[in-house]
């Protein structure tokens, strides 16, 4: 229990369901019809709400727009569920897969009062539900999706195939919660859905809550029948159960019966929900049986499911034009289309909505009327209204421990080699070990490959299945979240983020365009969210990405792709955060902050493998504070003049080069003032008037001159660079070496080499652009190109890059 | 039959298959050993590589790279695969799911000569043999995994997830092939191959090839146990039936147990082969049974498949400094990893590559001896030569209809309004008439929401669950692919590319993001493919992406984003191409050059709705080879004199709202000077330096000027235009409007002026912009902005935009 429902949240001490009564269901009935009569009201009219008088084509909109199909299901589980969330007091949470029904979600929340008490100008009352009806899908009103701006909502639906994913994630460390979540026939075809069936694997009956799917076979998709309910019924059960689950299947074969409908989906509900409790009763039992629980014998449970064969557009028009539409894939946006010129049509929608018995649902005043208004559960027990569905009301900041702690001291910059993300790893240990029951770091069977194993340290990997006595770090319970799928990673972060967690998601750098969309998704709910006063701020999306580009060993070209910063850039600038911290203490530091911060996507690439430490814990501090800064260190300016040109660095591995290119020009050109930048927050770029992190013209020229020419080394593909500084005076002067697209399985010199970041390019780049340089030093350059071939050879016979380049460090006698 | 497979091609007439006798094991199992013994040479040695001294250090790789553990599970299902195609004279492919098993996927084909048969340098002897070994994984030579520089492979297997679909694209339309796929239990976790079991449901068993999936539960992905592996037995059995296959289990419970593992191993697949040709002749059967398999009631074949429990990294190292190495995690990648410094380890790979005994296998030349070297097929038949594996050898161009045919005729610009997409939906429908073998369209239920209809007159929706009476253009065989899932879309299209066949995917333009990763991948083996001689041109992934950004009004904030163009165009720009047709006739004219291309991957962006048809069927062609123009009748220049403002624009939308500033500006400001440029090929706006379509500066700075205004109003994300001009000379005077994340369920004008590319705010853009002019037409301005006010207010009342906005044409009275 989270201490989120207030005071009336008494759970029932007596185990056993009780059958739903006549009265019961027919109290369900009425919520169904009142929801499915205000989702057609939203969808096609936009005055005459109560149809005070006959329908004329004026009422309607002259845009018709949402999708009914789906509409009616989705009402009808909501309905049933207010049944046992007010029998039972449980703490729900409702997902609805198929976000475009948008208006059921709408619906329910106004019916349960929550609407108008978030919008004001959407009363209870019959000039309330006109403006509900009005705004739907209307310019200036609310989107046609289970949008951030819907009650109750933590998941948009718009693009399909994450409900499950987020049902996952926001029950992971809510004991109390069950979370039922209506999953698409059509959704289910997805990949990101398919691969979350398996998700059970990783929840722990014991701490975690439940999830109840409910796979609406409505039987189509957009215009097509779709594969789960066309496959044969027995098909079907063998693979919900191949997925671990025990289905439930309610079957609507007459679209009439609506009695029998409610009478089935009830009795399959309250199974449901009995077996969750006696699951979850099984594993909670007093210490002593715990033991058993862990067991490595002990068969993971079983889940219950639901599956609802229910028609496309049930209670909508049979048919339309003499087609059928009720039942078919022709109900999936709107059935009748030509309200506004076509009689018939006009007819049918006025007798669609009147089958509804309006009259019996709303008084004249159309206000709900009170035997269908106690179908809504009360207060935070309203799904519309529960805290989970608005994390940000249950979010506590997460305890964080001293970075300091867990600095490398660094007498000399550049001298200390260590993997950055090994000493985040300790800290990452203190993490967990501060906040046991709010953050989780997720991973696609990476975590120790990204070298962050000191975690396990203090926790385990979650599993349910077999334990072997092999195995290391799994059990039952833990803070670790590992499954070979990018997309439930995410998944299941964002649901935890939305219910009020925190977490991490730590992944190669490449594949982590395997989640673009759903970033995007994201991204787009943090914008929107992030306007809504009602919606409390969340815990910001942390990517952790490493074994990047230029560390890509035992892999190659498929494993480097540094572009997922260029994709997330796109996203509005006020939610997007990137960060390439050059060591083990800025990238501490950098930690420090993403984990503070809300409402953010916030991005950090760092290497794995051991390298130079450039700054002490303080000054690590300084520089990430800036976000950018010049290193006198690595440089060769004198101090009141301006430099000849500016070495500026993004990013571990071009930093490096960037430091030795430096050196090279020091020892080949003296007197040639080199600056020397680097760059952490990748966002300080752009101009001020394009990100809140942007610096000001004026900083921005001091630091990179109006004049002189720039080498900058990126991390990432170059373009990016030049897209951030655009605008800025000296952008002519901006020469940018990346990542170009050129890699196999090689040396990470060989790498560097292949891209044109290497030391002895980016000095040979400094020679070719200072004026004067490249006559006066040619020898320099063919020197410099000489040593770079022979780097070059090495690796050819020796499979390894050159000890002098491998194990290369910061002359020492400069500092 | 393709007629692939040259003259001995004959099939065996006795459908009965004969048990493998033991001779015939014990061949496999030599070659099994061979190969094994080939892949371990290949992580470790860079000499000596038959042992004929002792194992010293320095015969040794400097660094150790690749993955051990898969590789001899590959190799085992791979020997017995030659087993039966050299029994059956089968056309088999072969697709290694974990792809980084690459030193299996390059033994075989070294054992089956085709290695050296591609690469001379890698001759069939001791010295081929240390080359071998010495270019794996190594700085000039091949990369680790099933790459494009691999015999045989249409599928890295670099990023896990794809070969199931892969395998599904290669025997669309290919009868007499089977594609034999292993898939790793780990790579089952992820979301694309999970969704890709269903892929059977899309197979016509008379006209299509087979796929026989071996699962491979080698227990272990890089740190963890897979969920496949430790659910029970009887559940994964029942997830295999759930998903349609009939699972055949051959469990290796004793790894030093051979013989018992091939005689298993054999007997599974001997069943499955005779299941899988069972399956055919009945759906093959002459015409008159024909009939019966399109009975809406006939079942849908159950194909069987293998279940391979087999340890990972069997045969290698049982325990290594004491720990558990083979049949865990731990032999993932180089089990023994300091055989350079460590004694033991260096003992113990030599124990390892002695148990296979290669004296039996390689005589003293390192040849290979007859009696393994009878263990390959002969010539096509060996799947590391497969033509199916480099398809530009069986792609047949298309024959592509004269698009002309089914242009738009346009007596005046912009007088005519169609959808774009209906127009391209009746041309394609002739593309698949006059191809009804080698073409398909591959959709996410959208081939209808895009308007593609039309191609549904001469072709059906492929699907062999139930057929009801209601369902439309569903049929056992067809042209159309449509699955919700865009996973599956791509990576059946790329099978279907890769081997030598031609398609189009059709997509909501937003979620097209969801294979930003998979596209990734394919870019980059195209880069490959393209560098490597003996790998034949096939031809290019074309995207077709439909209900764009500016046309979601179902929809909203969740479907808008253009961001896919901006992903794509960070890969090799060789491979490459994005097309912004303005309209029906620019559509058609780019996609018969998109279908008539080889080894790109085409981008193109079209609305659906009516919109104006600017250019005639003939001016449309030279448009688009040109890729940009100037249209002199949107603009007011005056021949022979510089304009004084450019508006440009991309993308169909844009170019509306272009053409009606232009009009604006020439009614307002009388004497002004208007040059409008429309690009349709957007890598014309890069230099040519960057792209092989860019414009030449001259060129560039001819039509977009030196130093006059650029107003571009661009479909996408503004700062890729800003990107792709930054070498420009004018590119200070590049001002662009484009969707900056605005958005919602609304009007098209209002989604317009959300984002600031409407009529008037470029108009406006053009006044603020043309020195002189603000001062003298701040009149006009404000007239501007006030009807822009109005058009909004408009949408807000009546939910829609104003008419004369919706059926605006561009004034006749000025053509
Ligand atoms: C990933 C993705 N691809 C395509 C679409 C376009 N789309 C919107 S609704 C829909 C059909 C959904 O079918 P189903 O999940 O069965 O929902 P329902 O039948 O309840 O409407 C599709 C394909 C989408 N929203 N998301
Ligand atoms: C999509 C994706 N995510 C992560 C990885 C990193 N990775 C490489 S191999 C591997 C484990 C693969 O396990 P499995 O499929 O069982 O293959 P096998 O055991 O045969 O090596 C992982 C997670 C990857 N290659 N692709
Ligand atoms: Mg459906
Ligand atoms: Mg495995």
């Amino acid at each position: 229990m989270t201490g989120s429902m207030g005071q009336d949240d008494a759970v029932q001490d007596d185990p056993v369901q009780h059958d739903a009564g006549q009265e019961e269901l027919e109290l369900v009935d009425r919520w169904w019809r009142a929801a499915n009569y205000l989702s057609v009201g939203q969808i096609y009219l936009r005055s005459n709400p109560l149809l005070g008088e006959p329908l004329a084509a004026e009422h309607t909109k002259s845009r018709l727009l949402g999708h009914w199909g789906t509409t009616p299901g989705l009402n009808f589980v909501y309905a049933h569920l207010n049944r046992v969330i007010r029998r039972d007091s449980t703490e729900m949470l409702f997902v609805a897969g198929p976000g475009h029904g948008g208006p059921a979600v709408v619906a329910n929340a106004w019916l349960e009062g929550t609407y108008s008490e978030i919008y004001a100008h959407v009363g209870n009352d019959a000039e309330g539900m006109a403006e509900l009806f009005r705004q739907f899908s209307y310019p200036g009103g609310i989107p046609s999706h289970a949008a951030p701006e819907s009650p109750g909502s933590i998941s948009e639906g718009g693009e399909l195939g994450y409900s499950l994913a987020h049902a996952y994630g926001s029950v992971f460390d809510n004991p109390q919660l069950v979370t039922a979540v209506v999953i698409g026939d059509g959704e289910a075809e997805t990949g990101p859905l398919a691969a979350s069936w398996h998700s059970h694997n990783f929840l722990d009956p014991a701490a975690d809550g439940a999830v109840l799917p409910i796979l609406h076979l409505n039987g189509y998709k957009i215009a097509n029948p779709t594969v789960l309910a066309r496959m044969p019924e027995q098909q079907l059960e063998q693979l919900l159960r191949g997925y671990g689950h025990e289905p439930y299947f309610v079957t609507v074969d007459d679209p009439d019966a609506f009695e029998k409908a409610h009478r089935d989906f009830a009795e399959a509900l309250d199974r449901c929900m009995a077996e969750i409790r006696a699951i979850q009763d099984a594993c909670r039992a007093p210490a002593e049986n715990s033991e058993t629980r862990n067991a490595t014998d002990q068969a993971a449970p079983r889940w219950p499911m639901i599956v609802l064969r229910s028609p496309k557009g049930w209670t909508g028009p049979r048919s339309v034009d003499g087609k059928q539409v009720e039942g078919t894939w022709r109900s999936h946006q709107v059935p009748l289309s030509e309200v506004r010129t076509n009689g018939d049509h006009l007819r049918q929608l006025e007798e669609w909505l009147k089958s509804y018995r309006p009259g019996e649902l709303f008084d004249g005043d159309g206000r709900l009327r009170p035997d269908v208004a106690e179908g809504a559960p009360t207060g935070n027990f309203r799904m519309s209204a529960t805290p989970h569905a608005n994390g940000g009301l249950l979010r506590r900041a997460l305890k964080l421990p001293q970075y300091r702690d867990h600095a490398v001291e660094v007498p000399a910059p550049g001298t200390e080699r260590v993997s950055p993300m090994i000493t985040l790893g300790s800290w990452m240990r203190d993490v967990i070990s501060l906040n046991m029951e709010n953050f989780r770091l997720f991973g696609p069977d990476e975590t120790a490959s990204n070298r962050l194993q000191n975690v396990y340290e203090v926790t385990d990997k979650v599993w349910q299945y077999r334990i072997d006595d092999v195995d290391e770090h799994l059990a039952r319970s833990g803070r670790v979240m590992e499954v070979l799928s990018e997309h439930l990673c995410q998944g299941w972060l964002e649901g935890y983020l939305l219910t009020g967690r925190h977490g991490v998601f730590s992944c190669y750098e490449a594949f982590i365009h395997i989640v673009d969309s759903m970033f995007n998704q994201h991204a787009k709910w943090l914008k929107v969210h992030r306007k809504l006063p009602w919606r409390q701020p969340v815990a910001s999306l942390n990517y952790l990405l490493s074994s990047h580009v230029w560390q890509q060993d035992h892999n190659g070209f498929s494993h480097q792709d540094p572009g997922f910063i260029d994709h997330a850039v796109n996203k509005k600038a006020e939610v997007i955060r990137v960060y390439l911290p050059p060591d083990a203490n800025t990238l501490l530091s950098v930690m420090e902050g993403c984990l503070a911060s809300t409402d953010y996507v916030n991005i950090v690439v760092s290497g794995k493998q051991p390298s130079p430490t450039w700054l002490g814990p303080a000054d690590a501090a300084h520089h990430c504070r800036r976000g950018l800064g010049i290193w006198g260190f690595a440089g060769s300016e004198v101090p009141g003049e301006e430099p000849d040109v500016v070495l500026a660095c993004a990013g571990d591995v071009p930093t490096v080069e960037t430091v030795a290119a430096a050196e090279l020009l020091r020892d080949g050109v003296p007197g040639l003032k080199v600056r020397v930048v680097n760059v952490v927050d990748l966002m300080r770029l752009q101009d001020e008037s394009e990100h809140p992190h942007g610096l000001p013209s004026r900083d921005f020229d001091g630091i990179f001159t109006t004049d002189k020419p720039i080498i900058f080394a990126y991390h990432g593909y170059p373009a990016l660079i030049h897209r951030l500084t655009y605008r800025r005076t000296n952008q002519e002067g901006m020469h940018v070496r990346g990542y170009k697209e050129e890699g196999t399985t090689t040396t990470p010199f060989d790498m560097a080499m292949l891209n044109g970041i290497d030391r002895f390019q980016l000095a040979i780049d400094a020679i070719d652009r200072v004026p004067g340089l490249a006559e006066k030093h040619s020898l320099l350059r063919q020197d410099l190109q000489d040593r770079r071939m022979r780097a070059r050879d090495h690796t050819r016979e020796h499979g390894e890059d050159l000890e002098e380049i491998r194990d290369w460090k910061l002359g020492v006698d400069r500092l």
